[in-house]
């Protein structure tokens, strides 16, 4: 199917392009006008995009039916200052509720529920209840367009990130599961980024795999090994010699091993690479 | 916990940024330089900014240890175009084997086995095995730092989405399931958005709740229901009236239920909220 975004009524595209694009991570913004009004409200055209400077975009659209601008990006004018606060699976419903079109001047934190923290450096406040919420100044509101749907690229410089303790691991680093946040998908789906749905990818790093080209084609041909499966044998740097898989199959049991099929053989090497031992699995499949 | 970030190394901070700001979309991305040599490289910084018109911006970062840029910058510069492919689980193995630093000149369609479709506006090829793929030229690079980690923003604006059939449900919408979009986590950490995993949140579109605020302190405080569950029922335009509760708890089940503890009720409004019936959980509360 082809999409021609021209020919295409903004909500429908909107709808394929939220579905495509996705998870996205979402930005719960505190944000304050001239007054001292505060207001707090989700964003899921929100990534990080820099890491020195450190850098967080978010973009509150103009709304579609009628063009008008939200609460967020009229005070990020007023002052350039936000919080932009993390979203766990615990707040999920309560940040919903938050993203509704209260009128000007209504405070989210008491409408959603959500408790006020001074920040250090900024002057909107933080959410108590977010796991990590980053403190940040706004460099520049960068109009994307003037119709309903355009986006306002508003551009944070992180000032200081507070963590709750509860979600490092031993190491001090993040736990994606004690994090458990969620994510915006299309139409009204959410992503719950813990548990089962996280798995692991080795990092390239700096090594350079030998690529799926330089695998023998009747490995690549193989009817048992996926796609992923040649994608991690492409990744290792060099094959192991002729040596080594001499010694690994003369251990005693390859001896039972060695009669098997190709297709035996395939997916023992597939079992070996789903427990991450990419060596055997070339030995086994060479 | 408190970072700051101008106190901290540059890969250090980039690894609490990368775990909080998660599951991150991916843009793997097809780019051509002047002499028509293809690039492919999977970003995360990246997401989509703006409907109308349709905007997708993904960063690659200068690399942190030598401060050099990637093939892909240098080769928008050349040709401002732009093939932005979705990454579904059955192909993330070969993605991650294409982020490797191969030598320039290097085609990542061979080296991690792809396959290259001619596009129909833009010069660089698409990828056969992505469920969705944008056609994009390049409005603007934006530089955001000159030293490593700074990120560079590739503004695109999308001429053509290509979508497989097979990821459509029975109304012609990208079914989030059959997409298996995976989505970039902090360190080695990869999101399957399907399954377990996907959830839905009812949208609060055009109608206002209440709000938390409005739900009466006796089941603000219950020790049962959660945030979630409050954020549900905040959620709500109007509260039941008197007569509407009246006629809900006359029915025959609710003679049962109503000997029962303020606990026992709060239980029963919760499997209500769960099986998506606010106003029959209000009822039960009230």
């Amino acid at each position: 199917m082809i999409i021609r975004p021209s020919e295409l009524p903004v909500p429908k595209l909107q709808t394929y392009l939220q579905s495509a694009v996705a998870p996205r991570p979402i930005a719960f913004v505190s944000s304050i006008d001239a007054q001292g009004s505060v207001n707090l409200s989700p964003f899921s055209f929100f990534n990080m995009f820099s890491m020195n400077p450190p850098i967080l975009i978010f973009s509150p659209s103009r709304r579609v039916r009628d063009n008008s601008t939200k609460h967020t990006l009229q005070n990020m004018l007023e002052v350039p200052e936000v919080v932009i606060n993390i979203v766990s699976h615990s707040i999920v419903e309560k940040v919903s509720l938050a993203s509704c079109d209260f009128p000007k001047g209504t405070n989210e934190f008491v409408k959603a529920g959500f408790t006020e923290v001074k920040s250090e450096l900024v002057k909107p406040p933080r959410v108590a209840e977010s796991p990590v919420s980053f403190e940040c100044k706004v460099n520049e509101v960068v109009p994307l367009g003037k119709e309903g749907g355009a986006g306002n690229l508003v551009i944070c410089e992180v000032l200081l990130m507070h963590i709750k303790e509860e979600i490092l691991d031993a190491e001090g680093k993040i736990d994606p599961h004690k994090l458990d946040a969620v994510a915006r998908m299309g139409q009204d789906y959410y992503c719950r980024a813990s548990s089962e749905s996280v798995f692991v990818v080795p990092k390239p790093n700096e090594k350079v795999g030998i690529g799926i080209d330089q695998i023998p084609m009747k490995i690549r041909n193989s009817t048992i090994l996926t796609g992923n499966d040649l994608g991690r044998l492409g990744n290792i740097e060099k094959l192991p010699n002729e040596e080594a898989i001499k010694q690994f199959q003369s251990q005693n049991f390859w001896r039972d091993v060695s009669s098997k099929s190709d297709e035996e053989l395939h997916r023992l090497a597939q079992q070996y690479l789903k427990d991450g031992k990419v060596e055997e699995a070339w030995k086994t499949l060479l």
